[in-house]
């Protein structure tokens, strides 16, 4: 048996009755005085996980309502419908009464060894030995947070402008983001870290603002391959920053090359 | 006062209940044996209004479920935060006791004439008067159905790859949608026709394989601006089709060439 990762034991659920299960939230993944959205979809997807007969969070979308706290925390279940291709199911997190984050999870079995019947040309991204991280001993946060946990690497331009050395040509983000080499992954699944890995970088719009919070409203995400073990190649972009708002959209690659998470979040910019 | 419109009549709920609403839904907007769900997801956006405060549904997320036929429909919602800025809403369509499509609904208010802070260069789509129907009577559909309801005017290469006169390059479409010439539109709110224009299209995936159903299993789409009334340009395109499962990426600019409405939906490919 594979020991239980970090991770693993971060983003457990105990099922306490019929449609509930309670969890305990790791301060570890806080960002600021917020847990990561990332991380709270990881927990929300595994109780949803555990309501369906089938093994892939294909299709989940996440309403995000107030920040999310270390400590207990309570998870609402409900099947929406049971299906033989889809079993859908609602969860909603809430703590201290309030409710923190809803998502709608379709559940199905993705084939590991599909074919594309089609797929765009994979994005150039330069190697994983060419990118560089950010000192976690830098970081103004605190040792045991976020940036200790996830490992993100920026491809050199990335850098670059994130560190203010010079202006972005346009507000996007290349690099890899690995769990295993700080966390420990998901021993066994390691489809299990694509919700936190699709919301694990900083905004893109904070390449044109200074850097801010900037709470996500809404987050979609679709599983579309199960990644091999290891760092994910990804892109993040924006296509409109407006009033206010703005879209961030995170593609993850595997080590293989296959597109295996598409992400869209509409989020607010900080002030 | 604006009179109302066929899609307007065609999209009304009556509130029956603390959180209940009544609908009659318009077997104009079948597909084949199905209500289209762009039409299913505008009766569910004007019940998600009117349990707000706030006038626009700027981020919705939608599974559908089962297929919606014409007929009478009960919609229950659920609040599940009242907020400042942001007013979420749980909206879920039911036929005869069966749950047909659920969505979340955030709410908002947009500024209708924010210049953007960054905004990606606009696709080039030849203009409109370039663009080609397909003649509804040649349709093997019924006469008052879908297409005779929804305007839509397919660039010159994507209107050959429809057609079957060649091959389609990449699995891309380009064109024109518009409620107002035939349908009347939304009079008073142009907004109220974006759920319906995201999910009017053929399937993008129609261009790669036979054309068939091609059942949404999840769309989310952000409304970036508040359209100007007339016709709205579309790109569609898909970046992954394996396994069968694709995504359908829609995007919609109005007149002035504004960003409005962004969309993507994950589905199967049909059999």
């Amino acid at each position: 048996m594979v020991p239980m990762t970090r991770f693993d034991s971060a983003t457990t659920v105990v099922r306490v009755g019929e449609n509930r299960y309670a969890a305990e939230l790791d301060p570890g993944y806080l960002i600021g005085s917020a847990l990561n959205g990332g991380y709270l979809m990881s927990v929300l997807q595994r109780a949803a996980l555990a309501e369906s007969d089938h093994p892939h969070a294909v299709s989940s979308s996440y309403h995000f309502l107030r920040p999310g706290s270390g400590g207990p925390a309570e998870i609402g279940t409900e099947v929406v419908k049971r299906g033989r291709t889809v079993t859908t199911v609602l969860v909603t997190l809430r703590q201290r009464g309030a409710t923190v984050i809803t998502g709608t999870v379709a559940t199905a079995a993705l084939a590991s060894q599909a074919e594309p019947l089609y797929e765009t040309p994979p994005v150039e991204i330069p190697p994983v030995d060419r990118c560089r991280n950010f000192d976690p001993r830098e970081s103004r946060l605190a040792e045991d947070s976020f940036v200790s946990r996830v490992d993100v690497g920026f491809a050199p331009d990335s850098y670059a402008a994130l560190a203010g050395e010079r202006a972005a040509d346009s507000p996007e983000l290349y690099g890899y983001v690995d769990l295993s080499a700080r966390d420990g992954g998901s021993a066994e699944n390691p489809e299990a870290f694509l919700p936190l890995a699709v919301d694990a970088l900083p905004p893109v719009v904070s390449l044109l603002t200074d850097w801010s919070w900037a709470p996500t409203v809404e987050l979609t995400w679709h599983l579309r391959a199960v990644p091999e073990p290891g760092p994910l190649a990804f892109r993040a972009h924006t296509s409109l920053v407006s009033d206010g708002w703005f879209d961030e959209n995170v593609d993850l690659w595997d080590a293989k090359g296959r597109l295996v998470a598409q992400s869209r979040q509409l989020a607010r910019v900080g002030r």
